[in-house]
C-alpha cells in the first residue's frame, strides 16, 4: 500500500501473479498515484472478495484492476458488485497461454463492463496507466504528466533507434 | 419445478437459454428426479445468485447445473458458495460459437471443481443425465433405471442402422 | 450528436458499424451522458483520424471509444495521439467472426492502453456503459444513477425468472 | 491402491501420466476417501479397459476418473461401459497444448456425459475434489469435511494475501 | 451395401452423418469396388462396434472408414479393434464447426494410426478415393481406373477454366 | 482476359472462386492494369500450373494471384516456379472459415515468399490493389493514379460520415 | 535406404526433420518393411520432387509418406503427382506448434487424398504402422506380425501398469 | 544503412525485433540491395512513423517493411501514409505466439493492402526476398539473380539429402 489513501485497489487471487501485477502498482508508483494490492479470489473467497469491492468507493477507491488466470471469473466477479470502472489483466497461467483468461475476461455479457487489456506484464503496465488516464480527466496535474509521459515514449523510441543504428553497423556491417 | 421437493437446481442467466437448458430438465424428468429452474445471474444478480446457492445443501438439492454463455462465470461463482457438484452447460451465444463459454467453465483454478460438458443442446442433455448418475449412487431404482437406458441407446443404434440401410437402398442403389 | 457539448466521441471505420455502435450511444443516453460519433479510419483517413484525436481533450471529450473490425487498428491509432482514455469494440466483420478484431484490439503494447469489451452489441453497450462509469467518478448524479442501474439489473433477473417459470410451466409441464 | 476397498477409480492411458493424475489422489487421500489407480488405454489395451469399467460398480467403485492426452478417447470410452459417473482431466502431451485432449474429452454427443476438468494439475485436482463432492451425497461426515475444506480455502487467501504485502514492502518499497 | 462382398465398411455415429458419408461411398461405386455402410457408435454401442470391427478382416473387409462429429471417438475406437487400415472423416456436427471432431481423430497417439481426412464431404469423398488407392496396390485394373481418374482431374479443370472466361467475359467485360 | 498484353495473371482453383477473385480484377480494371484470369489446380492439373508459371514472366506477366480454400497450396506451388512476386488470397471454403487457407498460404518457408492478403473479397481487391503498387514502381502514371485513389479513400470517408449523420439524427434522435 | 528394393517411400523438406521422421523408419524396420528416405522441397525443389514422385509406382514403392512444417504442402504436391497412397506427418516447426501443418495437410480438397496423421513423432511413428498396414492386405506374414504387435501393445500397458502400481506405493503411501 | 541509397526501408517497433528483422535486411545484402532500418512505433512515435512514410517515396525507397508483433498495427499504418508495397512480418512477442500479429497484419480491410509473410525469421527473410521479386521487375541483373537463387534452392535440397543419406546410414543403420 502507498502512503497516501489509496484511489486504486489491485487485486489478484495468488500472490503467484506479483511479478505480472506488480507492473501496474509501478505505473501507478511513477505517476504519485496512490493504490493498494490485495490477494482475494473469486472462487476460493468470495465473501471477502465481495466485501472488498462494496466498501471500495466508500473508502474512495476510484478504478479497481484485477489479474487473474485460467477461467479468470475475478474481474467480472469484482464487476458485479461495484459501479466503479474495473480493468482486467489475463494472465498466462495454464497450458493455453492465457487465451482462457482473455476469452474470459473480455466476453462479458452486455450490463456488467470489464475493460480489458493485454495477456501479461504488458497489459498490467497498460491497467495501471489506463487508470492514469482515467483519474487524469479530474486532476490536471496528471494530465500534464501523461502529456510528458507520451513526449516521452515517442523519445525512447529515438534512443532505441540509435541502439538499432549500432547493432545494423556492428552486426550487418552496413 | 417438478411436484416432488426438487433434487437438482438448473440454472441460467437468462430465460433465452431456455431452449438449451430445457434438455437438462427433460432428461431428469425421463428418469423421474425433481428438479427445479431458476434465473440468476453471476454479474447482474449476485446476491440473488449467492443466497440461492448457499442455501442449496439445506433444502435438499443435491446437484446444481449452470448453463451460460459468453464469459460463462456463472457455474463458477455457485461453485464458489457450495460443496455440492457443479455441472456446467457452455452456451453458444456469441460470435466466438461458445469457445469462450467452454473455456470460461472448464479452466476453473484447483481447489474449486466444476464438471464441465459440451457446448450447447448435447451438453444440456448430459448435465440432465450427469446429475442421474451421481444420484443413482444412492438410489437403486436409478441406478435400474440408467441401466435400462444404457440398453436403450444400444437398441437405439440399431434403429438407425435399419434407418440407414433404408436410405442406402434409396440413395446409393445398393 | 446530442445537444450538450459531448463528452464521449463514438468512432468507427465504416457507417457499416452503426448497428453495432449505436448500442454505446444509447447506452450513454439512458445516462444522460452527451456524445457524438464520427465515421474515421485508421487506414483509409489518417490524418482526419489524429486531427479529431488530437483536438478532443480541448473540445472536451472525456473518453474515446472505438469500434472496429477485420485487423483492427482504429483504437490503437486513437490511442496513440491521445491520453484520454480510449475503449475499443471489437466487430465481428470477417471469416473468422472477431477473433483478428478482438486480438489486434486488445493485445495493445506496454505504454499505449487501450480498454477492450466483449465483440459485438454487447461490448458496444458496455462500452458506453464503462464510460459513463468513468464519467462518474467526478458527477455524483452519474454515480447515483449507475447505482439505479445496477439495481434495475438485480430486478431485471427477476422478470427473467418469472418469464422462465411460465415457460417451464407451459413447455416441460411442471 | 488404498488400504479400504476403493470407490474411486484413477485410470491413466500411461505412467507417463502419474505425475498429473496423482493429484487427484492426493485429493482423495486428504478426504480419506478410499481409491486405486490404473493403466489402461482406450486404444492399446481396449479389452482390459472395458472388463475394468464394467465390473466397476460391482467392485463398489463410485466414481471414475480418467486422464489422458492426445486425442484423448479414454474418458469416453470408460463413459460407454458404465453409468457410473465419469470425470476427466485432459492433459498437455501433444504440440497442441492440451487443446486437442480437451475437446476430445468435453465434446461427447449426448446420452454420454463425460464431467471434464480443466488441462492437467488444475484438473486432476478438481477431478479428485469433485469424487469427493459426489460422495458427500451420502455421507455427512464427508459432507462436514467439504465444509471445512471450503473454509480453509478463504484462509488460504488471508495467508497468501499477508505474503503478498510483505512483497509488496520489499519489491514495490510501499 | 453393393452386390459383390463388401471390400470397405463404411461407419458412422447416426444416420444424420449419411448425405456426409454417402460421398465416400459414391466415390467407391465410380470405382466399382464393393462396400457396406453401418451405423454404430463407439458410445451408444460399443460392443455392436467391437464385433463388427473384429470380425471385419475375416469377412474379407480391407479398409474402415469412419464418421464422426463432436469429441469424435469411432475411428480411434475401431482402430483399437484391428490391424486394417481405418480412415477417419471428422464431421462438422457441433458449434466448434469439426474442429473438435478433427483433433479428436487426427491426435492419435503412437501404436494406433488413423489416416485423418478433411473435414466434411471433401473428406468423406477423400476417403473412399484413399480405399480405392489402398486396393489398387494388389489390383492392376483399379491402379488403371485411377491413372484415368487422375487424367480426368486434369481435363476438369480444363473445362472448368472454360467456363471461367465465359464469366470473364460476361461478368468483367473483358 | 484485358485487351492489352496482361501484366498480372489471376489463378485460382475452381471456378467456384469467380466471385472472391473478380474483385482482384475489378481493382485492376480500375487502374488500366491488364490482366488474365485461369483455372489451375496445385493438385488436379499441376502440369498445367507448372507450365503456366513457368512462361508468365517470359510472356510478360508481372505479378502473379492465386486465390484457393482449403489447404491452400496454390499460391505457395506458383512461387516455387516463378521469381516473380506472388500474392496470395485466403478463400473461406470449408467448415474452418478460412484459417486453414490463411495459415496454409501465409506460413511460406525461408526461401519462397508469398505475399498474403485478407480473407476472402477483401484480400482479393487489395490483391489487385497491391499488384498495381507494384507496377507504379516503374510506371508514374500509374503513381498518380494510386496518390488520387488514396485521396478518394479520405473522400469516401468524408461522404460515410454524412451518412452516419444522418443515420444518427433518424435513428438515435441526436 | 534399406537393403531390400524400397516399398514405402519416406519424404521430408530438410533434414532437420530426420528426428521426426526416423520414427517413420523405426516401425517399417521392425517389420521388416524395406524403405527409404529422400529430402526434396514442394517449395524449393519441385521439379526433384515431382520427378520422384512419378517415377515411385514403377520403381516399386507401394506407400509414400510425406513429413513437413509450416505452410506444409509436400504432402498435397505429392499426392497430385501419384495415385499412391500418400501419409501426411504434420510437424511443429513454427511459432503456430504445428496446427499450420496439420490444416495445410488434413484440408485436402476433393479428388486428392492426403491421409494425415498426429503432429509429431507420434504422428511420424503411426505413418511407418499405417504403410505397414496397407502393405498387409497383400502380406499374410505382416498380417501376423502386426497381430502380434497389437497384443504386444496390450501386454505393454500391463507391463506399464506394474510401473504405475511401484510409483503409487513410493509416492503416493498407498 | 547500406552505402547506396536505400530501395527498401525496414521498420519495426523496438530494436528487440532486430534479432529477426535482420533477415530481411540479410536477404537484401544477398543480392545487393541497398537498404536501411529505422525502429518507429505506429503507437509510441505515430508522427515519426508519418513523417518516415510520406517522405519515403521521393527519398528513393520503393518496398517498405514492416515487423512487429502483439496488436500488430505498424504495417497498416505504414500502408495509410503510402502507396508504395508495404511488406509485413508478424513477430511472436506474446504469449499468443505471433497469432495476434498476424491477424492484426493479414486482415487488413479492402484498399489497404499489406503483403504478410509468415511469423518470424522465416517471414523476414522472406520480406527480403520478396522486395527482391519486386525491385527485379525493372532491374534485369536483379533477375537474373533471382533465377541463380532459385537454382541454387535446389542445389541446397541435394546438399541436405546428402547429409540425410549420411544420418540414414549412421542412426537407422540401413
Amino acid at each position: 500500500m502507498s502512503e497516501k489513501k489509496p484511489q486504486v485497489g489491485i487485486l489478484m487471487g495468488s500472490d503467484n501473479d506479483f511479478d505480472i501485477m506488480a507492473e501496474a502498482a509501478r505505473a501507478l508508483k511513477e505517476f504519485g498515484v496512490s493504490w493498494e494490492m490485495t490477494v482475494t479470489s473469486a472462487h476460493r473467497s468470495p465473501e471477502k472478495t465481495a466485501k472488498y469491492v462494496r466498501s471500495a468507493r466508500d473508502r474512495g477507491l476510484k478504478v479497481l484492476i484485477a489479474g487473474a488466470g485460467a477461467a479468470a471469473h475475478l474481474a467480472g466477479v469484482v464487476a458485479a458488485e461495484t459501479t466503479l470502472p474495473v480493468v482486467a489483466v489475463p494472465i498466462d497461467a495454464t497450458a493455453l497461454r492465457g487465451l482462457d483468461a482473455l476469452l474470459a475476461m473480455v466476453q462479458m455479457p452486455a450490463g456488467i463492463p470489464v475493460a480489458t487489456m493485454a495477456i501479461g506484464k504488458a497489459g498490467a503496465r497498460n491497467a495501471g496507466l489506463f487508470a492514469v488516464q482515467i483519474l487524469s480527466l479530474g486532476d490536471a496535474e496528471l494530465a500534464g504528466k501523461l502529456a510528458a509521459f507520451k513526449t516521452n515514449l515517442a523519445r525512447g523510441v529515438e534512443e532505441r533507434d540509435q541502439a538499432l543504428q549500432t547493432r545494423v553497423a556492428r552486426e550487418l556491417g552496413a
